[in-house]
């Protein structure tokens, strides 16, 4: 037989399962917002853990909070910042409450915690309570904003590792597909020559800037609203606990936070959410251009581009049995138009804040803490699965190179305009090959036309000079 | 000690665990898309489940499949159908590869389940095989869509159903404070008078056509291209099969799909899939509206609108004990506004499909399914946790009546203009009411004012004619 | 001299030029809104001008309007139904106030125009008055709306119409091109055969449902909330104006109309709007595939797919001279972005609607008829500059269809797997295509392998049964 | 009789005005996309003139043109880049061809201006050519890029004017409004007091950030991609002009523009632009939330929160005569919502790119700075039609202090919370006011009340310590 306790709150008694960490504000809001299914984001959960210890802490250390109190509910903080917490959050990532319910979650789950390792039974609230112990001196209103930029400053470091690898890796192939010549194209006809090492040498660069934004946005996330308690004047929080409060936070989690100087401001507006997930839709961006341009260089084997060979990842087709499809790249860009469906639904909801709060905490944090995952994720695969095994069909790239006219523009210095066009023509007449042409016709020798379509000499800034 | 059986596929042999459901497709695709961690919907699932009966059925009918495969293998298809199966289905929810992961993992687990209750082992496929028996005539290009409508029709049917009982709710609370006066608003400024009652009326029309939008959409999903393999042509599948198919599937769902007469077109385009997630925006906007409507009605309970009286749901604040907010309403928003963004992602999806195929589909369900579950959800909890105990506040909504300038154009016909002028300038220099002042002035008597100012005349449509 | 006329509002007089038919409202508004600088459009403008003869109409009717009043103005609103008037329409798109601005913009010019008419001079209102007559009976709140819808309903029966002439452009060419046997692809890769013609059929099929949506869509269209005044309760309005005056309308627009049976909702909501511009979404989206397509299938001349030949309708560089680019398609893709982008900010403003009105119609107008423009506009070109003269490589086709291994599932039933996988090795090893392989080994003569891999062939669906 | 001259191209002769500025590309460019209706932004007009000057320049001064070309070539260039040539600017805005078409109208009006400037005829190309001598050494991939930053830049400078004017003004507002003790609201409920001054003073803060960020958000624009030509590898162009043109647009633009390092990257790849616009977004977000506080702050004037008093700016309704409504600050949230909007379509876009170019520049282009022109606007009105002049019902904003609960919390340090609830329950009873209840209680006298609610109490951060 299954035992139970009772809570109260205002709307009345309900039953607990007796072992459950979590209270009577939880199972509310379980009833409540059955809702997304999804549950909050772990690394949310995590930081929470650190910024109610940061409090505990200031506390106790002001003498808020006894000794036999502090002990036990630190020690419960510190599991729920190692993720060791995690199962016994149970509100939907899409609460309504500006985050309310998960503040009220973490604090019961808290409190039930420090009782058990105090000896004592979850429910002992006289002990230890979820608010005038594990909350005090807080708000939902600067605990949630807090913990989410603790949590997206986490993500973000993931995020840039992440980015550096894939960098590594689009840099090596820059360097190690240098030698290759092939198309360039512009609105995807024919255009002029470049090679498959400044193919992945743009890439590389993109990624590049992407990693420097990452890092640089987590200057607009440092600064924080702890202490400011409902709406940011800090009401019913002791002065010297504002001021200290931050500082065990970044003892805690060896972040660089700081104290918002306008903690009003702090509190209502979320901008700097917005700009921060401003930078992830440039990531978006570039790994969604990247990914699809692989999948058409990939395209064929015979009828497509058919420039490069992704390693092949799993069978491609129930029905064909050797095809092999890009789907890391498919993969990729499903995340990347994820991202940018949570941007639309994240800044629709910053604009919706309404004075002194913004109601929408909750899917603020889903969408944003969503995205750094996706990214990360994302930037994973796409190196690791689809570009260390890269393999680019050099006899192909050869091949169309020398039958397209974007040859021409290369040979044109030394040929001048009438032959090139006499080329141009006969390729279309005969269906021979540039080289073979200027070759046979006896206009370039075979090393000149090879020095003069070589990766040297595409590789190279603009034009030689003409002679005045 | 755990035992493992070896499977094989092109890119090698694996070890899965021998009492795996699952087998090395399924293994391969885990490992590629670890990405969004969620993971495919349900509904998706017991939709396959459904499809791949069918398909099971006409191959058996047909004599593709011996008795001895079938027999388990539909007895396997309706245990997935029916939700007993889901556990076993780990690709995520954003896969790469148009889906054919999860038809993958769908052909390994009704296989493995097959060979169980065939007293087999799991990894026996010799006696009913993944690809040869489960996905026999079939593609993941005419199984996952077709699988995706069924799946959408029947979360449109809750939908729907769920939207009956809100519209029942509003136009209950329409016909209850049918008698209640109150100001009307044009861009927030008090404008004329109109009734609580007619308040609900205008959500319960929105409502209402809502739930006629969805109830027609169902023909929208209704086309299925299953029949087609990968691109349409119907290629590898007999066409006796092609004939059948559907009306086996029709007769397991109780649906009435039909066959596309164009399959190369419905393997393609997805259009009906935007137009039905265009109907779900409309009932998202409407949502979103109502919704918004009551956290402002409900302001205050002192410094706000204060005209109604949400129900209490849970303690609204950690620092202000007996707060409550309009935490429904809320959590409706953000779902409205979730369905918002994912339209952004599906609809970019859907555009960028390419060729004979959309390799896309595994997050266009994903966007689609959890809309039509968000908004289920979100109209769910608006009736029962807001809507069905709402209180009107009508003394206040009174006092607002008789203290602004909105009821004077109610009177205006009787005063006249002048004397409704002198009305507002002594309502500014006194505080008076309207109601005070037209009577001490002798100019209405408190009959005539009430009879002015009632949901009689309020609700009246236009005005009396003038007699010319 | 310029001479100038004195017009009073209730912030004072101001100098309006003495022939200017816009009145002080205007350039309050002028002055107040210069914000995006796009006019409002033209649509909206010759539709408002149906909406005030209307209303006069049925003023004078009811002898509320003198005749020496009505005739002149009647006159003065079928100017402006016509297109005559739009350059004194000067107010912003975006202007703020639910479109006040735009309707005492017409307000205005009706009645200075009606006074010139009836040879007196702009301003002399004591004759004919911008609210006294001209808006009589009215309020921006209903005839904005209504004039929204005229509108719509006049756009969308121009797109039903080029998308009629583009479903007839690409069923001809399905028809022209059915002989062309063609590599079908999925996720970019070479897949099983298809016919060029089928290609454009799939295209024909799409437009074709965006037809029939468009052509549906007016019925949600239909339902207009003139005669509800202020907040629909149609305060101010006699009766019988408002049981009269949607006829009126319908007599000059020649259109269905028909008056909400519950104004107040249709005041205040705009749901249909979001359904109509949601079915817009689809028909982007099938534009965007479709361009899409064309421009990769014109990729080329030589590293592309190079399958079809766009007709060459401007110079594509300003580098290299003989270079043509997709540019129509281009253009269309974007004008389908336009439309998704249009999408974000429409559901965004039906959303932020407030109790008993949405203030934000202008831009509701601004992006509704924006898409309908550029639809129609897009489906024009992309039929008449793109599509009429579109050629096919032929010859490329062919090639590539007897380079590819994708044509071996078509031999499948008539070789067996085991030659066909001695075929696709021997591909690989000489580089000799399909053809060449089966004729000289003898496994197939020539006209069989033509037969096998002819339209007809491919076109057939499914596969002839096995014998069993 | 009009005139005409005879032009080429690829395509064909066609017939121009003889005195037209624009030649036969542009007129094809006319007729190919008739599609938005819109012109190409002024600012990027100017732009492509100094960009044309710079690379005039650079020809001249290597010897490439002959000084009779380059003085009216670059007499053109001036005037096009002091805004004289706007007219003869036909392109749409959303023209297919990745700018070509904006390039070439370009190419021709500066050709045919410096013709007229030379004494010649328009169209005597001999002397001087749009191709050979305007466009020499450059290509729309490098011209247009470049023109377009050095747009957004300039653009970028006055919308950072705008905001720190905004600043100014909220921060006046900030200080004037300090002693006006208000409601502060959390999710729309009473919550716990503040200060007028203190709400301007958060908004002060979110638009400071605003500003920094669109000053720091130059950084990201000042890399160009001038001189890259066709693909970036600076093909057809010499080494020295690529060095020499960037600074030469430096001192023509008094801008600091770098050359991009890798200019292969930077001619296809457009994330500094999502960038940028996701800046703007943020700017967007803070608009809309100001704005849409203004609206609600301002409601009533009887039955809303009537604390704020917005400058009458215009008639507020056609029907209700004194009616004024919050227009300015609707205007600007349709401003902040079109910035979203366009946010969306500049994101697909810029993902949209492919291999060695991004063919939707226009639209890029359109979008982006029409989203710098859009808030400079919006943030002008704001600060100069709303906030300059706004007033503060300080008499009502009391009233609202001394009636609610949200004072409560401010006492309870002094009455402890038995008599807090006890005022609670008599409020509620007697409908006293909390002044008049705790002081004739004599719980409080006037003045120890007035302390502990005046703006000084409020605006101190925290709570006085309690002495242990």
């Amino acid at each position: 037989m299954k035992a139970y306790r009772k809570e109260k709150d205002l709307l009345g008694a309900r039953e607990i399962p007796a072992d459950a960490l979590y209270g009577i504000h939880t199972l509310r809001a379980v009833e409540n917002f059955p809702l997304s299914g999804r549950t909050v984001h772990p690394a949310l959960i995590h930081a929470y853990g650190a910024v109610k210890w940061a409090c505990a802490k200031t506390n106790a250390e002001l003498g808020y909070l006894p000794e036999e109190v502090y002990r036990p509910l630190a020690q419960a903080c510190e599991e729920m910042a190692d993720g060791k917490l995690d199962a016994h959050i149970l509100v939907d990532a899409l609460q309504g409450g500006a985050g309310t319910s998960l503040n009220m979650n973490v604090n019961e789950v808290l409190a039930n915690r420090a009782l058990q390792l105090a000896g004592k039974q979850p429910g002992q609230y006289e002990f230890i309570h979820p608010l005038e112990h594990v909350n005090l001196h807080q708000s939902t209103n600067d605990t949630f904003p807090t913990a989410l930029r603790v949590a997206a400053i986490r993500l973000l470091k993931q995020l840039e590792n992440e980015l550096v690898r894939l960098l590594e890796t689009l840099q090596n192939l820059e360097k190690k597909f240098a030698h290759v010549v092939k198309i360039g194209r512009t609105e995807l006809q024919d255009a002029v020559l470049t090679t498959m090492g400044r193919t992945f040498g743009a890439y590389a660069d993109a990624i590049s800037r992407d990693r420097w934004r990452v890092y640089k946005a987590e200057e607009r996330l440092r600064v924080v609203n702890l202490g400011g308690t409902a709406i940011g004047t800090g009401i019913t929080a002791p002065r010297r606990y504002i001021f200290k409060v931050v500082q065990h936070l970044n003892a805690i989690t060896g972040l660089g936070l700081a104290r918002a100087e306008n903690l009003i401001d702090a509190t209502q507006n979320s901008d700097a959410l917005v700009e921060a997930d401003g930078i992830l839709q440039t990531c978006a961006v570039n790994l969604h251009k990247i990914s699809n341009d692989l999948r058409w260089l990939s395209s064929g084997p015979h009828a497509g581009l058919n420039e490069i060979i992704l390693p092949a990842r799993q069978a491609g087709s129930s029905v064909m049995p050797g095809k092999i499809n890009p789907v890391i790249p498919e993969a990729v860009m499903q995340a990347a138009m994820t991202v940018m469906g949570n941007h639309t639904r994240l800044v629709q909801a910053c604009a919706a804040g309404n004075l002194e709060l913004n109601a929408f905490m909750p899917l603020i944090a889903d969408a944003l803490l969503e995205n750094f995952s996706l990214l990360t994720k994302a930037s994973h695969i796409l190196n690791r699965m689809a570009l260390k095994d890269l393999q680019v069909n050099e006899a192909n790239c050869k091949k169309q190179v020398e039958n397209s006219t974007a040859i021409l523009t290369a040979l044109v210095g030394r040929l001048g305009y009438e032959k090139i066009q006499q080329v141009a023509q006969k390729m279309q007449q005969t269906g021979q090959s540039v080289r073979e042409i200027v070759i046979s016709e006896g206009w370039l020798d075979e090393s000149t036309f090879n020095e003069l379509t070589s990766a040297e000499a595409v590789n190279r800034l603009g034009t030689e000079e003409r002679t005045k």
